[in-house]
């Protein structure tokens, strides 16, 4: 029984104990060490992934091998390639281990049983992907118009820990500058 | 009574004609010309909209009055601040319509009440969320990596129709380029 799932989903819903109990059986455990690939690059996704421990990167890799991050996961996120789990397409991201993983994992079969079964359990999901949607919205304005400093600012304010916890290589990636524009930035601030 | 909305609806689940009706209750039918505001930025943003006919912009503008186009919204999309709506704060974009536009509205209140009293409303918009996150991370992907000529071909492959019905300046504002590299881009391709 993940007591961390438990406690994130009734930030949602209150279950009782037979409730989550059910809710919990449908989901495996599982873990990875850093640098393993959790989803790969055209292969099939028949899962999504909360994250009970440790941090990860989905990134996209373009014709000539560049790696672009398109957001990191952590402790208490939902993680997937959602396009190819939700249209049972080949997956296009790469979903990778920055720390030692530890995950609990749900098919598309047992995620559409659980919704249908339980009403509660559909309301959650509708929630999580309302604000997962939110999420991207925010990161798509940020994108259009803000420069690198400032979304070096906004990703300092809003995870603190980040830059502790990856590289100043990483950090760049994610933000679409190169390592030595982020050592100025970082030198500034 | 809305077809457009029946048959939107029911492209994910079925409805009986009494269920529909109590549904189709909840949303009021509004009507906007041409150039009017949706939704304006520093304002409460009560609704959700559905859209029946006519064509929308979502917009942020800077603090140096430079505007950016975030989304477009059509014919059966749904359209709204889904931050300041979910999140009971003020709007930080302005939804203008660019055609009269004909739209279906409904409240928090009564999206939530919906979705409390009907399971498969609660599934209908766990799935449109779903969808929803699924295409806000393919603008993402496609604004970290392509260059504004590949997105200028993505849009017209995924709605050729879009630019029939908006002029080239706004085509531009929504690549994030100017109107002479628009105009050139167009020429080539």
């Amino acid at each position: 029984m993940s007591a961390e799932l438990k406690k994130h989903i009734e930030e949602v819903v209150l279950l009782t104990d037979e409730e989550f109990a059910h809710i919990n059986s449908h989901f495996k455990f599982k873990h990875f060490k850093k640098h393993q690939y959790l989803i790969q690059e055209d292969e099939q996704v028949k899962n999504i992934y909360f994250v009970i421990k440790g941090l990860l990167k989905a990134t996209f890799t373009d014709a000539n091998g560049k790696e672009y991050i398109i957001q990191f996961a952590m402790e208490n996120w939902w993680i997937s390639d959602f396009q190819a789990f939700y249209s049972n397409v080949k997956s296009i991201i790469n979903i990778i281990c920055l720390e030692n993983v530890e995950l609990l994992s749900i098919s598309k079969e047992n995620l559409d049983k659980l919704c249908n079964e339980s009403h509660k359990m559909e309301h959650f999901f509708r929630i999580k992907n309302s604000s997962g949607y939110v999420a991207l919205q925010q990161r798509i304005l940020s994108l259009l118009t803000t420069s690198p400093k400032e979304r070096f600012e906004q990703l300092s304010r809003q995870y603190p820990q980040l830059s502790q916890r990856v590289s100043k290589t990483v950090i760049a990636a994610y933000l679409g500058i190169s390592r030595e524009t982020l050592s100025r930035l970082s030198t500034k601030l």
